[in-house]
């Protein structure tokens, strides 16, 4: 792979082999704009110059949508006529080249990032990389081909309705798409201002992790951009011990074929061998709110946004992007606010959704159209493969797309998972594993998914804390935990050195002399949030440096004075132990 | 005044006061709605029979605006044939009911919550209790007239574009407009439902603070309202001690008369009397945006509320109201959009601004006009007192606004403290100050303002800890608290149960059954920065609880196998004279 290539033998090589796949993947429709070769490996040259420290993505060469600004060459959408030349770089494509990664050119799309299929341009459809007779998907189409192709280590795409998802689960690839806000969209050609967002596709979550990570942040020109909370990072999740999941309802789930239906299921069984806890819940209201996307007010954004184009140079779009943009011209205000409440109310069960899980698993796609069908029924059967994707970006939710398997007849399916806004760590973490445990190969390569790497250390802005008691997983006072954004890292055990007291629903802990080793669990806290739980713990006990085998980590002790006379259960070993032996 | 009878002599006094205050104010476009004499008198005799305790508004007579459903009474918004009787009380009501206060009736506004000048009801305008011949200011004018008056304790209102801001400074009186969301709206016929909230008017800012608190909170029923942060509190609010404020440029404050400007101008004088730091900074964005919120979209969302009424009962809305709405109904989505990417370009620009202050001071309104002026020109005159108002919601900010003085012919101005979302702690310790220092009467009473309540307490979000060491004033790790927002409130010292032992340039203090009394300082430190110091602070330290002569407070405290072998230095009473003694 050329992630793995770039790192051993170093920019220029990764750069040679990529341009040698794009010559012998020899597909026409794929690029609107490439980078002149020369200007490729002069790029990699000079990167591998001046080293990789500080360039996490140190000569991976990438793709861009062709609906993002790149200074000196024109952005087009995938139409002719709108193209112009931006004089600087999108925030994101700035940060990708601080970051060192190498650009190969611009990518097709559908036009104006309007459709989920991939065959609304006129530079043709990109080849379908892993199932050559079906579409690409949508509109990504290009940026998820090269990347299935093996031509780019990642791509840039964008996600409005599932942009970046259906494509990834089209070519059996990650598509991860960002909370709304999280990756600037200044210097992206407009489809729903409001609700858009920069994607990325990758072989594998941790790789679209890294790539997100060089990308994100907030930018101080662009309005629609959101500042993280403070310990935010897509790399270093980890999958908690009991992953609560929400399954959409029997009734609710559309899938093409018996196989869709059974590559769902098989990948829920993967969820659940994770150690995850399935539930149904049914996702009517979010399927409903859908619905509005193309049929309600945000039709009515994408027109306003190409609104020169949409009134005066209505020729020069494609057929069906024009009917599509046309529509939106005569909707009216007072029924826009119908579709802003009716959001409003579906954010609100959304909320209530993700108090109850951690992630909401869908299929990305209810399956894969062939080319032949888009072409008989080009609008019913795009609006079909955004069934699971529409409600994500209006309910401002996060998602990722990974791989589910392949049908009979060879054609992929993919699976998403949604959580709540900036859990990007989670869904990498946890859509990384899920991916692993398919053991499927990588896009159209041979090669496959490798594991996902260990995650158990605090981000930046995190803090570890020891938790010895009611604090952990699954016990009472979790919450108190969670709900100041903490999240599980790993079971540890202190140094030999410490004695363990029950204080009623609580121990104490105090170094001794003649300690043990008692057993407990590290969360990583916000670092805003320790003041926050220290205010809720009681005398005598209170937060210290806490001697474990792994080193020295903050964590719950208790005042030697205040366990005098409190039952020394140290040879429990830990709370869970003496909770057991209580029953 | 009814909130010192209340607590003085009981619910029934407070009562029998404001109905004998409704009989004598005698104004019969005041009240749509009266809860009988009899009635409020049952329940204030109940809630004598019950006791205060847990009652924070135990007996304060009230009256709600007339668009906040009470269960069993019209809610009409001031149009007859819009009313209906609801089963339910709205959930803020509900919440006063829970917490004591007693409920005087239901009183006039601008039809539909459309308009702040207090003269748009078919139930005529009520009286402006401080200058009888000018508005009384609306769309809550009936509100504002009964504080004012010294019929009710407090009072709600709504504010959608000022509404709870303008009638106050016309009337000499607080109105407090919480954050967005922060009270439900749920059972509040909609104005702009999205930017709707409901508001408080009470004769001061700790008043209207205390009623905040009483009614704050998120309701799962209601999609637009928030939950606030942990910490969020109304009460206890310090000011800080070098708050910054932004002032409009000078050409940006339009205000009708020389005296009007004078009475801004002192009241900027007396906040930098209170240490404040004043600076100018352009508000054009904001201006630019407010003038949007009757001349873009939002006039379509009022239009969207009352559908029914204005396509098939017009005839049943005021002239100047229907006027309005019906103004609506031709408004197109396309257009909508360019003012919802306005918004989201001037909260960029917002938020800019609260980075480098704490708060925005401007004018509550140009001046305060005639009834005369206002039926001259009933829409022009109207906008013009929501200059400084009508960006407010659009932008996601709360709002204080408290008298500033009378005019030279005796009519009241205000002044406005705008501060970010979930700022109601700082806007009413700031307005709260402002106000006492003005030394004005309050209402059209003889009563002149009380002091603010002290604030050697840590404010909502904050809190305290007690420093025993190097990190008191002074001393070398002093900057470790105030570099993450510390500030010093008093010095204390512990119940006499504590030993304290020298460790190198540190204290470590131990709980002992033969301790002394250990003097220290408590500081107050931002919640979130509780953990960023605890992660600087080595073993055998930790944070814990501490027994303070005051009560408990969290504190430094040491491990006790840590200090072993350590000098035992109890017997100086704390580290400063311990460092004394060494030189």
């Amino acid at each position: 792979m050329l992630w793995d290539l770039a790192r051993a033998e170093g920019p220029e090589a990764a750069a040679r082999a990529a341009l040698a796949r794009i010559e012998a993947w020899a597909d026409p429709a794929l690029f609107i704009h490439r980078v002149p070769a020369e200007a490729v490996m002069a790029e990699a040259r000079r990167l591998a110059g001046e080293g990789p420290m500080g360039r996490p993505l140190w000569g991976i060469p990438y793709v861009v949508k062709d609906n993002i600004d790149v200074a000196g060459m024109p952005t087009t959408a995938a139409c002719p006529d709108y193209a112009f030349t931006p004089g600087e770089d999108a925030p994101c494509v700035a940060r990708l080249r601080a970051a060192g990664a190498v650009l190969l050119g611009k990518v097709n799309l559908d036009q104006f990032a309007t459709g989920l299929v991939g065959v609304r341009s006129p530079h043709g459809t990109p080849r379908n990389a892993v199932a050559p007779d079906c579409v690409p998907g949508g509109s990504s189409s290009g940026s998820a081909s090269a990347v299935a192709a093996g031509i780019a280590g990642f791509s840039l795409g964008t996600d409005t309705a599932g942009s970046g998802r259906v494509p990834a689960g089209f070519q059996n690839i990650v598509g991860l798409k960002p909370s709304l806000g999280l990756v600037p969209t200044r210097g992206v050609v407009p489809a729903c201002r409001s609700i858009d967002t920069v994607s990325v596709f990758a072989m594998t979550a941790a790789q679209a992790a890294e790539v997100l990570d060089a990308m994100a942040g907030a930018d101080a020109a662009d309005p629609y951009s959101r500042a993280a909370p403070a310990s935010w990072r897509a790399t270093g999740g980890a999958v908690p011990p009991a992953l609560r999941v929400a399954v959409p309802e029997e009734a609710e789930l559309l899938l093409d074929t018996p196989d869709d239906a059974a590559l769902f299921r098989a990948a829920l069984v993967r969820l659940e061998a994770m150690g995850a806890t399935l539930e149904r819940a049914s996702i009517a209201p979010f399927l409903a709110l859908a619905r509005r996307l193309y049929d309600g007010a945000w039709v009515a954004e994408r027109t306003a946004a190409l609104r020169d184009m949409v009134e005066n140079h209505a020729d020069a779009l494609h057929p069906t992007t024009r009917i599509i943009l046309e529509g939106g011209l005569a909707r009216r205000t007072v029924d826009a606010f119908d579709d802003f409440h009716a959001q409003a109310g579906a954010r609100l069960l959304s909320r209530a959704l993700f108090a109850r899980f951690d992630l909401l698993a869908v299929p990305t796609a209810p399956g894969l159209p062939t080319l032949e069908a888009v072409a008989a029924e080009p609008i019913a059967v795009n609006s079909r493969n955004g069934t699971y994707t529409n409600f994500v970006n209006l309910l401002d939710l996060s998602a990722i797309a990974v791989p589910a398997g392949f049908r009979g007849d060879g054609r992929p399916a993919g699976i998403t998972l949604v959580a709540p806004a900036f859990a990007e760590a989670l869904l990498c973490a946890a859509g990384g594993a899920l991916h692993h445990a398919a053991g499927l190969r990588l896009g159209a390569s041979d090669e496959t998914t490798p594991p996902p790497p260990p995650g158990a250390q605090p981000a930046a802005g995190e803090i570890a804390l020891f938790c010895i008691g009611a604090h952990m997983a699954g016990l009472p006072l979790n919450g108190q935990v969670t709900s100041l954004g903490g999240r599980f890292l790993r079971r540890d055990r202190t140094r030999p050195e410490y004695r363990l007291h029950a204080l009623g629903n609580r121990p104490g802990m105090v170094r001794a002399a003649d300690g043990a080793a008692i057993e407990g669990e590290v969360w990583a806290l916000p670092a805003a949030g320790i003041g926050p739980l220290l205010a809720q713990v009681p005398a005598p006990l209170g937060f210290g440096t806490v001697a474990l085998e792994s080193g020295p980590c903050l964590g719950f002790l208790a005042e030697a004075s205040g366990v005098e006379g409190a039952p020394d259960i140290t040879v429990h070993g830990g709370w869970r132990a003496w909770l057991a032996a209580q029953r």
